[in-house]
């Protein structure tokens, strides 16, 4: 059986299938570090969206598993391909079909990258505002199918605010274009939003038309704040928002992490527990709000230093961004993703110092405060998640819940969260979501095992 | 049976079960002047949750219509009810649960008028920026089950932008609650995302949690650009949005608007043929804004006015208030509704120009020009719509779609719209939206009728 799907596919698609060990085993896994158990059969390196429709027309006529991916920097296990299943790339796919600055869109294949993306369209003066931590690395078809975030999102919105449409592949290899190229557009019901973060359960997104930005005028202003622990930290970034002030960048960081980060880098090693806000204004009054913010964190005890230019401004994100090859040099990471009411903040810091304590473990943690997202960091030794690190995820995840929050911001459920879904979801929004699946794919060939597996 | 099913009613919600026949009379009609042939079986004024849940209880267990029902200002027929439906008002549901400008957010029941609602914020320094036209007399819930638009959506979003969750009552009776108190969160399938614009399908809206923003602060600048004719005017709004400057405001009106507008208010006549734009700004950059602008209008031909204070700022925007009564002033009106990319506005009022030759017409028209948003108005006499005027209306929709448009901005699909649905998404995509709605409503007692009837 699975020796005919391969040949069917490779009567079709020719050399763009690809049964390399090498390849077999690198779309096992993902950023997350998780690896599914076997080898897929092939990946398919599409290079059109006819190839999409003919992968999936052979899937859906041997009732084989298909796993869309994209750069594979998922952190979920989302992508990750096992055992008699395909893994479809459209990674090739990598062209950006239309710039149009008058009505502010583009129109663009999935593998482009953000970065690379942004990069084509700045001559334009427009951009694409999802920006998370991995745009360099990461696809624009893999934001829309996690719904991704990044560290911008307070001011300038998730992915979810960021496309009109979506090209779509459905599981028997049809095409469908979702959504429109007008700012309004009534017609039906959005499914253009329901494919967004919807992680491959759907179809394969093939094409997007995005909604862009533009660029941001006037002069950016960085500065940090050190407090002596990570609650009062949390306390002024909820009074920053509270405030009235609107940062485009407000990163927290805590005594572990920050600590951590410094040695890597090899700075002076901050002072025993203290922690970090990093805050970013910009835009016409930049320097105002900088000073607005500035008074804010004094006043709630910070030490404030601000940026002399673009460039120190640049020097201080970098400690942040640095976030996770210094978690990398302490070990295996599990990277969490908790995200609350911006006011609930204090409280799930206070939640995870409690969940240290019970379990005895660190967690460093990291929080896009501006927007409430949380990433704790669980670290231990070699390649397997040990079972009180799940213990005290779970915990985690019940706190977020328990203070209006939920279980994943930005990274989406996966593999690695499925198990705690219906608890989130209740157990009948759980069934209606995972028909609702079924009718997109009523064979449940599109990415099984993953998001609603139970 | 009728008469069974308004006993069962009376045994759980006694009172709030209305027969008046003048209650009756008015539930089959919106404010597109369209009526349900018939009338229904009973108005529900629901005052709880528990309400609209023994309702459908009743309704699934009898197999008996409910047509969910806000303030009744749709324009598309949507919340029509007819022969054999329950009409389920959730007006009376109107309390504000929560308001926490902290976490930029508010909880409130369905029935609350947009304007009400923004009264109550404003000494939070707070607001919920949908603002359709009709936002004196429309309620959230409505705003929630259209995806209504409004003047502001350009610079501040549609009502799928500020909406974090949604509280849904199914067809059986069960209630979800969708969505997250959160800036971020990506558990699972976007339902609230599907519920915005689904127009009573999937289920009926009880509770919403509403992603508010900060009152606006600086001044505000509004003036005025008169042109020869539509085109320029539609061309110079293109010039503004593609210079990169965001008004919050830019409304459009054609010749045949303008003049009626200044007869209704007694105002001078306009030149012969001259076309106006309104644009207002606001924020810190205000006066900046509104001098580039200016500057864009007058190069593209406009003579610009600029209103001296905010007063006279009022003034000149209540003449692009005063359109549906000017138009209601020559005869029953239908509002057309469709949306193109920005840069497709000129095109579309030369659509709009052959149309009026070719069906021998007037079509007074106004524009969201901001977001290229068209309202056409077709001027008749008697309730009932010519077959000419649907053919022009027909025509009007071709041309849209051909200009990479919509049928519907902002007004949704409703009874009026139906049978041109699937000529926008194509079958594929109709009979998938269909079979979603089966799977919230499998025995399609939700709002049967409307949206995916064929």
């Amino acid at each position: 059986m699975s020796t005919d799907v391969v040949a069917l596919l490779r009567a079709e698609l020719g050399e763009r299938v690809d049964v390399d060990p090498a390849a077999l085993d690198a779309a096992r896994s993902d950023k997350s570090g998780h690896a599914a158990s076997g080898l897929p059969l092939a990946v398919v390196h599409a290079a059109s969206v006819a190839d999409v429709q003919a992968t999936l027309r052979i899937a859906s006529a041997t009732g084989t598993p298909v796993v869309p991916r994209g750069a594979g920097t998922g952190l979920a296990g989302g992508a990750n391909t096992g055992g008699g299943e395909i893994s479809l790339s459209v990674r090739g796919m990598d062209r950006v079909i239309e710039v149009r600055p008058d009505d502010l869109l583009a129109v663009v294949e999935p593998g482009i990258l953000n970065a690379d993306l942004n990069a084509l369209l700045e001559p334009h003066g427009v951009w694409w505002a999802p920006d998370p931590a991995s745009r360099a690395i990461s696809t624009v078809g893999g934001n829309i199918a996690t719904g991704a975030g990044g560290l911008l999102c307070a001011k300038y919105g998730v992915v979810r605010d960021a496309v009109l449409g979506v090209d779509l592949v459905l599981a028997d290899g049809r095409l469908l274009r979702l959504g429109h190229r007008s700012v309004k557009g009534v017609t039906g019901l959005d499914l253009t939003s329901l494919v967004i973060g919807s992680e491959g359960t759907l179809g394969v997104v093939v094409g997007a038309t995005l909604k862009l930005r533009r660029l941001v005028e006037g002069e950016r202003v960085t500065l940090t704040a050190l407090f002596d622990g990570v609650r009062a930290a949390a306390v002024a970034s909820a009074g920053v928002t509270a405030s009235g002030a609107q940062p485009a960048v407000m990163e927290l960081m805590d005594a572990t992490s920050l600590a951590a980060v410094h040695r890597l880098l090899s700075l002076p090693a901050p002072p025993p527990g203290a922690a970090q806000l990093t805050v970013q204004t910009d835009g016409p009054v930049a320097a105002a709000e900088a000073r607005a913010i500035a008074d804010v964190l004094r006043a709630a005890g910070g030490t404030v230093t601000v940026a002399a230019d673009a460039a120190e401004g640049e020097e201080l994100l970098a400690i942040r961004r640095a976030m996770h090859p210094a978690m990398e040099t302490l070990g295996t990471t599990l990277i969490e993703d908790v995200s609350v009411p911006r006011s609930a903040l204090p409280d799930m810091f206070d939640e995870i110092a409690r969940i240290e304590r019970q379990f005895g473990l660190v967690i460093p943690a990291v929080a896009h405060a501006g927007d409430g997202n949380l990433h704790p960091n669980f670290v231990f030794e070699g390649p397997d998640v040990p079972p009180v690190v799940w213990d005290a995820a779970e915990e985690l995840f019940r706190a977020a819940l328990a203070l209006g929050g939920t279980l994943t911001g930005e990274h989406g459920i996966g593999v690695l969260k499925r198990r705690w879904l219906a608890d989130e979801l209740g157990d009948d929004q759980w069934r209606l979501q995972r028909d609702i699946a079924r009718v997109f794919d009523p064979l449940g060939i599109l990415n099984p095992g993953k998001v609603f597996a139970s």
